[in-house]
């Protein structure tokens, strides 16, 4: 091992696009930065720019006090972090994982790194790959907080904004996958508000302004939504329930005549009925978060 | 009936809360204001600030050459205008409808006013009663569009912004129905977000700076989105359905480990895994437009 290794700030395992969004980041903030990835050549223009390509995971782990995981998930982590030689290099060394996965796939691994004497740290990141490197990038981090100080410096290399969410492990975990929740639920309403459109000879170009609207009001809606939800008051005044499954059966209705499959607002009118059946129908639509959740 | 009520520019059927918001704001505006309601007494505020209360819903659309509607849905609507004696008094006159409901009920409305030799517009309101009389009011209308530069001048003194979609009377309701797509999806996304983050002892509070940044990331994406689906090209560069269906996989998964129902994120993975299954897994999320529509 050469001694530019030996001198290197922080190690990358995985160089797909957000790893290589990451590494570059690194390298941009004069990082002694060292790269693996399973497949190889994905590092070679990370090279030309400065960045130790490693021949193995354990040479590269050993080149850094800081190594960030990010692979596809913690499957492909562990494959890679879990085995003899890696583990080993790892011993004393800290591992910041931005692998998306489960709160519990997060505790799993916090277990098995403190079983091994090495420090661990769970993240999220909560933009795309464009965002890191700038203002924009939004980074979520959960476990011990003295390790993340002793780390933060280079993980602010990164750019964005760093929140430390709490001791518990899983808490980034958590958020993103409550996060993504709310994205991909939004994107599958938004596709098939395209599908119903397109069948009544309205354009996604056409509708695509007023979309745009109805994102604009859902964060001031959020907010508010927050309290209600926390305080088990669910104000329906102006918008109860009874009047949302009145246009879910709408959407349904339309989208089937048209040949176009409901099943996700069908999924969602089923739970907005089951809270009315329930005696809740004045209520707010955020109600049904505990018909979700009868615990 | 009185000289006054055949003075009046407009008259409002239905007073809920978004009939009360209506008149209020013709009233604001200085016009002669005739309402009804079905239930008696829901006029009585109005009455004082100056509008005539109408005993029967015929002396109220007599009175005026314009009348408003606005009932929970079309079947309401029609236990209204479709009597006898109110059809007669609608004669010549004009119906703006901006009750809710489906596009196929908005052109069965349109064709029984042709019928009956009343001018009939239909419309639709994207925004809350808080908007209405104000510049953040949106409102979508369709039908002859003679007949709605007529009556523009006393729509405009609602506020907000009035668009005119077309000739084809049922395009504000297909409007209507797409963007509450996306709304009600949106919401019940969120509500299963704020279920599983509860499981995960994260508050509502505590997850909703974040869940705003997601709602604020989803306007410039649904104008991204829309060329992917007037294009039928689906680029999925950084972002493949593949790496979609990973994240609703750990979605499902972590909310049903904690007994909270995922069904509507299962629907949405299920179309997902389909437009995969048809080899679409490097395209981007919005193919799944075309899986929900295989015309």
């Amino acid at each position: 091992m050469t001694s530019h290794i030996e001198q290197s700030a922080v190690t990358v395992l995985g160089l797909g696009p957000m790893g290589r969004a990451l590494s570059s980041a690194f390298l941009d903030a004069g990082l002694r930065t060292t790269v693996w990835n399973r497949t190889p050549g994905k590092d070679r223009e990370l090279v030309e720019r400065g960045a130790v390509g490693a021949r193995s995971p354990e040479e590269a782990v050993a080149a850094s006090r800081l190594t960030v995981v990010c692979v596809v998930n913690y499957d492909a982590a562990d494959a890679v972090v879990r085995r003899g030689a890696v583990t080993d290099a790892l011993k004393g060394r800290t591992v910041v994982n931005l692998t998306a996965d489960t709160p519990d796939r997060a505790r799993d691994t916090a277990a098995w790194a403190a079983e091994h004497g090495i420090g661990y740290l769970d993240g999220a990141i909560m933009t795309p790959t464009t965002t890191i490197g700038t203002p924009a990038g939004v980074f979520l981090h959960s476990g011990p907080e003295a390790l993340y100080r002793e780390h933060r410096p280079v993980l602010d290399a990164l750019g964005g904004t760093h929140t430390h969410l709490g001791e518990d492990v899983g808490r980034a975990a958590a958020y993103d996958i409550a996060l993504l929740d709310i994205f991909w639920t939004a994107m599958a309403g938004y596709a098939h508000a395209l599908a119903v459109a397109r069948a009544e000879g309205v354009s996604a170009r056409e509708l695509a302004p007023f979309a745009k609207g109805i994102g604009a009001i859902l964060p001031p809606i959020f907010e508010l939504g927050a309290d209600d939800v926390d305080s088990g008051r669910f104000s329906g005044e102006d918008n109860p329930i009874t009047s949302a499954v009145s246009s879910m059966a709408h959407i349904v209705h339309t989208s089937e005549a048209h040949g176009i499959d409901a099943s996700v607002m069908r999924a969602a009118e089923g739970l907005a009925r089951r809270a009315i059946g329930r005696g809740h129908g004045t209520d707010g639509f955020l109600r049904i978060t505990e018909i979700m959740n009868p615990r």
